[in-house]
């Protein structure tokens, strides 16, 4: 259905992109002019890099990206691409960010990856698993068997991101594990699907930030779903746990 | 007087102990048996491993580590050694750890190095300049012009690590910025050396935190101090800037 291969080629068609824009000057533009909504040239490239490699093999699929829109909408797979997940931390020449791509079918995240092409990281999921490839050397990504939030480790991007209810709830769930990192994007949910921490949690995300990852994080043992437990592959508030256990023990803090 | 050979030795040395170790289960113990303080094996070996090479090139200088204390205390040059800065970040898979190494002559610091082996990037200084060798090639580093709040990226670890009146004035000079990020470590520092960033700013830090990113902020353009705008070699609350006039901007804010 979906090859290792062809993710493979899609992550390098991103990176081609990505990599040689990253820590360059100048590169940055202001999408939105009132605030600080940063958008790189990069990020347009590598969606149009990435749309080009599934035309060729899928010209049926429908494609949902960040940058250029929709393609085929009424597809029953739809691929959706984040060409660069984590604009600031690319912007500030921190390796966290990722280039993500999520195949839905029917709705359903089914096939996914994650790419760091500067630390030369894929985490990818197919219907045959979850994988890793990198640094070290290829692996199957399986998740970790923290079963109490006492013992978890748990990433955010910035608490920041929490408002009103959804910050004192958030606040509860820090106050429970043992260890908060920020500042990780996309980057979290690979390490939950590798098996270095137990939760990611974001707040208001769009679908193209979460549907690469979700294959990843259930291939690998994990589970994702919004803050009131449903699908997440169409966004919202997201939390992301190494297993069903962990997974119960956080929706019953932050859950609504 | 201190090759960019020598540094690199050295970061190869420690490298050989904590990569092997990073993202592989079992090796963090608690160092503080109350709280949440952890050290790995890794931290424990790369000290060793940096003081073998250290001594065997200038067995009269001093040395001080994070894990192992100190040796030749009287000596006027004095090594300063973090094995893993971002002992968090580390344990939970992330690449913004580093191996910190620092020399200082009469107490100031003249040359250092940060090293991130698993991205196999090297930040280093001799009496040369300030140097990056790593994925892009290599290049010397030069910090950015940004010369307003207004316009600067931040970096700290998180903002829990000030308190009372430091977090009032962490919290200010936030707000007055373009964008803040969390969750760096030595990381940040290595940034604004790089010109990938403005400012780093951290609380309570220990010598062998900061000792080896001196020189590399200072020999790239930029100015670190205490907050209070004293020499950073003793620790403290430190703030690092891209540049003269970006630094007294936040010391107007932070600065006591």
């Amino acid at each position: 259905m979906v090859s290792a291969e062809l993710l493979r080629r899609i992550a390098d068609a991103a990176a081609g992109e990505t990599l040689p824009r990253f820590r360059s000057a100048g590169a940055v533009t202001n999408k939105d002019a009132g605030g600080f909504d940063p958008v790189t040239e990069a990020d347009k490239e590598a969606e149009r890099a990435i749309r080009a490699v599934i035309r060729a093999e899928f010209p049926d699929d429908g494609i949902l990206g960040e940058e250029h829109g929709v393609e085929n909408a009424d597809a029953s797979r739809v691929w959706v691409i984040d060409p660069i997940d984590g604009t600031r931390a690319f912007i500030s020449g921190v390796p966290v960010w990722g280039t993500l791509v999520g195949l839905l079918d029917k709705g359903r995240a089914v096939a996914g990856l994650m790419s760091q092409p500067f630390t030369g990281e894929l985490y990818f999921a197919t219907e045959d698993g979850a994988f890793y490839e990198g640094p070290g050397g290829p692996r199957a990504l399986t998740t970790r068997p923290t079963r109490s939030l006492a013992d978890a480790t748990l990433f955010t991007t910035t608490p920041a991101l929490f408002r009103g209810a959804s910050r004192d709830l958030y606040d509860r769930l820090e106050a429970s594990v043992r260890l908060a990192r920020y500042g990780t994007d996309c980057y979290a949910f690979a390490m939950v699907a590798a098996g270095h921490a137990d939760l990611a949690v974001e707040a208001g995300l769009q679908s193209y930030d979460i549907a690469g990852l979700i294959p990843l994080i259930e291939k690998a043992g994990g589970v994702v779903t919004t803050w009131s437990g449903g699908r997440a592959e169409g966004g919202g508030d997201v939390i992301a746990a190494a297993n069903s256990d962990l997974h119960a023990a956080a929706l019953a803090v932050i859950g609504s």
